[in-house]
């Protein structure tokens, strides 16, 4: 039997004909004269109809099917009863009277129900993967993932950008995070590295001339986890020449068009609004703000500035800042218990306190409302409050002030339901710090990479005052989620070694580690300049989950192993010694197969 | 400024427009009062002309210009005079009268020509492999390399198959070639390997029902190099289930036809000639024959049996085969000293000797004639030969005779120009063995990969004779490469228990090492079948290459090392401990640094 049409896409235009369908037994509810069946595949599921009358061969063996068998059938599509239509359902106004059926393979129970919303730990799912991926919200994440690849294919090949595939086997380079190690057997004790990204390999392909490079790109980080990172993820990574800053984001926001379209049916509005990462520090204290909704950060400064309320003066004649969110009817919706409660929130982001005011018609209330009594007015118009409102303050150093005030307002608006899930909203951040100063590092380092080119303005800078210059760089934020970053790149070797000896490179490590690179720089470089955009990410906002596991068909779990195959895992002496390695075990550690 | 159109691509319809272009100096010719500039970039080259009369300012730049500086320019295109045409140019008609130029970077000189059929090392090549990648031939590779992954896209996802990635961090199997191994930092002791193809992988999203699964996926094997092997190359994989082998030969067929079309314009008549693994051997002497020619194996051993000549009559008594091809014309082609050069090539195949006769208006001649005066007619109608060509026998078991004279057939038909290098001739080969006898490991391994479905009516032979197992799989193959290869795959627990029998695992390491994946068959797998197609290999036939290094942007040397970023390389000290390993290094051994 030769498959006529999917389970899922039997509607009413196929009244009376008769198909052949191919799927899973989803469900059986048995009449005893009377064998309802719904069957699954990959587009949804349709209703099979088995009696006597249609087939006794074809009743009898409905009778022995179960869940998750594999059958196919042949039947006529016939319209249901008035009582059994199902709206909500694309062949809910039909079912198929089947006159020949054949079991194709047998199913154990499955350990979880195929359905959506089941109760099961990540590890289970994980093991059982491909049961997992039978659930339709799955299917549905790994469908929209695929038109979100299939729109950049077309995207991109239609403004002339060339698919080159790079190298997965290459040179460990030490800066960034950890690499993925891969033993040589030919040059001993010598290692390939999987790459982080493609970066120096897409540069080169500028200097090669191919003018415009794309590539969906496996990329490998040997970090530990959190939520939405996995050892190995994929980006959608362009790279441009002759291209301003501006031109590239244009191209992007053609090609966010038309994925948004392709993959939700979305009418993504352009240009994408763009603000400067210091407007965005400021307004959303983050740089990557979710815009949709309001509720901005607010400079107190001049409006509690001298009120005798002694923590904001002392913080204010310090240097630092006194800023405030003002929640709309927060006053009534927040207890102080549970306005105490965000107390503890913030200081995981270095905050000392949090104080607040609520906006009564009686004027300021709350603890330190009697400081602010003469220049309540004044407050309520900084913090563009109104009545039943509660203002929300911290002060403290500009970036922990940011942090703080930057994830409350996100947790608050969460509380608040103040955020439209329908919305996708993209916002561009420009205009970067060229470093930024890492606490695990105690040092300046870059704030993208080492091969961002400054502000045409800052170039002398880069020279004598290196961390005031600004990169000509931009990430691409959608609902306050970095979805990807890009730059003009250096295409000149003394920017190149400026830059290097800004991040306190000796000129011999320099050269050591990336002399290759800017030797490529010496024979006729490009201008040129890029993006990457994080596809597990994208497909996780489009199909509307928390996780990207939940958009990779076979990932990792939290500790980086995969319940399914159960890698990693021991191999054998014979090929460690191929490898010239010998293992040094700890006394106790990490066993996976335990 | 803002490029208009790439220099490559200007022509007569620019005529009178002012353009902006940007690119390469290719050439620089000096007159003078008058400077021609050879201006490049990927779509090709135009002429500049640079003169007092356009701009005195930007003649003066020009003078200053050397080969590989970046430029961009504004002028007008005009025509060329009569005589300075080009009809091989695209834009060879016009040349653009310069206003402006910037100098976007200087170049030093470069180690080799930026141009076609440059004779440097391959080393050097790849050292400088962003210059190489400037000529235009790799260039062209590159970009229909890209032609056939945009046809792929379109195609399939047009069929409805959906684009799924598999993991590169997977778990060791330690069948078939040796895994490229990543040790983990979390599971002391622990790797993952780097996988071979996503086999399993996309049978399990068989069983996740996907239906329709593709993805071109990168390849891994830490194997010996040969000229066209690559540590890592890339595969074009498909999966399909529910489908018939014909059904997914037809599928193919539609791709093939598509991205010939894409890439290289070429009308594929389809369906696409299918001959069995039987029919191959015999008539070709081969598994992946090349039919762009005839001069086919034809067995003689009744035209030759018991006239005396001893070597052909022992061989055929202990069960042997004698076969020849007829070459067209080769009598008078090939002197004896290079028929005996012959010899010597054939013996690689571990033939003992290569017997001739030259069909002359004479009769039979050469030194073993005088034993075929009689049967001189039955000879040559047998071998299909006519006056004037040259027969050549190889008499030994018939694994032997098909080597030698398969691989004679291709070398003398390349001697004697009998290759029409503009055809791409596909063929189906099908119905392979399931098993093959490795003199390597001394035992049958499987002929394809252990989950090939066996052919229905051999599936009781599985159990009991299995060696003698036909199997539902087919190669296509392109002018006598192999191109790809698929077969059905065994869906039912039992046949691959069966088969792991077969393969001599106990049912404890079948177990151990296939455990999960036998466990996943016990769910309510359906039938599906695949294939995965070459896609460095179909880059090199279409660009007429005879090395994949050629259609691939940075590719290993022969010793598996990248000359431009010198990897593999030593790591640090910390990074090793951090993986639980100590290097073994041999007292004396290759040094990648050296």
């Amino acid at each position: 039997m030769k498959r006529t049409t999917y389970a899922g896409s039997v509607d009413e235009s196929y009244l009376n004909q008769e198909v052949v369908l191919k799927g899973w037994v989803q469900k059986r509810r048995d009449l005893g004269n009377l064998i309802f069946i719904d069957l699954r595949d990959r587009e949804g599921i349709v209703q099979l109809v088995f009696s006597q009358e249609f087939s006794a061969d074809a009743l009898k063996v409905a009778d022995t099917l179960r869940s998750e068998y594999v059958i196919e059938i042949s039947g006529k599509v016939v319209s249901r009863g008035e009582g059994a239509i199902n709206p909500d359902m694309k062949t809910g106004k039909i079912e198929v009277e089947v006159h020949e059926i054949n079991v194709l393979n047998q199913a154990k129970t499955p350990p979880f129900y195929i359905q959506d919303n089941i109760n099961v730990s990540d590890d289970l799912r994980l093991k059982y993967r491909y049961l997992d991926l039978r659930r339709p919200e799955m299917q549905r994440g790994l469908l929209i993932r695929n038109r979100i690849t299939q729109a950049v294919h077309r995207y991109l090949d239609h403004n002339q950008f060339v698919d080159i595939e790079t190298p997965y086997l290459t040179k460990s380079t030490p800066e960034g995070a950890r690499d993925y190690l891969v033993p040589s057997r030919v040059y001993p004790g010598h290692f390939y590295a999987l790459p982080q990204s493609p970066q120096l390999f897409k540069q080169l392909l500028m200097g090669a001339g191919f003018d415009r490079y794309y590539q969906i790109a496996r990329c490998f980080r040997d970090e530990d986890l959190r939520g939405d990172r996995q050892p190995e993820f994929t980006q959608i990574d362009l790279e441009m020449s002759f291209m301003t800053a501006e031109e590239i984001q244009e191209m992007t926001e053609g090609l966010l068009k038309a994925v948004m379209k392709e993959a939700v049916d979305y009418e993504l509005q352009t240009p994408i609004p763009r603000i400067t990462w210091n407007e965005a520090m400021a307004r959303f204290g983050s740089d990557k703000p979710d815009i949709r909704f309001g509720m901005e950060l607010h400079d107190m400064s001049a409006a509690v500035a001298n009120a005798g309320f002694k923590v904001f003066d002392s913080v204010l004649e310090n240097g630092g800042q006194v800023k405030a969110i003002a929640v709309p009817n927060g006053a009534g919706a927040y207890s102080r218990k549970q306005i105490d409660a965000k107390q503890e929130y913030i200081k995981r982001f270095g905050a000392k306190g949090l104080a607040w005011v609520k906006v009564t018609s009686d004027g300021l209330q709350g603890p330190i409302a009697k400081f602010f009594m003469e220049n309540a007015a004044q407050i309520t118009e900084a913090a563009e409050a109104k009545e039943g409102d509660l203002i929300l303050f911290v002060a403290d150093k500009a970036k922990v002030v940011a942090d703080a005030l930057g994830y409350l307002r996100v947790a608050v608006a969460k509380e608040m339901n103040m955020i439209d899930e329908t919305q996708f909203a993209f916002i561009w951040v420009v205009d970067w710090p060229l470093f930024e100063y890492s606490e695990d590092f105690q040092r300046y380092i870059a704030a993208h990479h080492p091969f961002t080119m400054p502000n045409e303005e800052d170039l002398d800078l880069l020279k004598t005052d290196p961390h005031k210059c600004h990169a000509q760089s931009y990430d691409i934020v959608l609902n306050g989620y970095e979805l990807g970053g890009g730059s003009i790149r250096i295409h000149r070797r003394d920017i190149q070694e400026d830059m290097f000896k800004a991040l306190d490179f000796t000129k011999e490590r320099a050269e050591a580690q990336f002399g290759w690179f800017m030797d490529a720089l010496d024979y006729g470089f490009p201008p040129h300049g890029g993006l990457a955009l994080g596809l597990d990410r994208f497909a996780m906002l489009l199909a509307g989950k928390n996780n990207i596991r939940e958009v990779i068909a076979y990932p990792k779990n939290s500790k980086a192993s995969e319940p399914l195959t159960n890698a990693p895992s021991f191999v054998s002496d014979k090929q460690l010694a191929e490898l010239f390695l010998r293992p040094e075990l700890p006394e106790q550690g990490n066993d996976q197969e335990s």
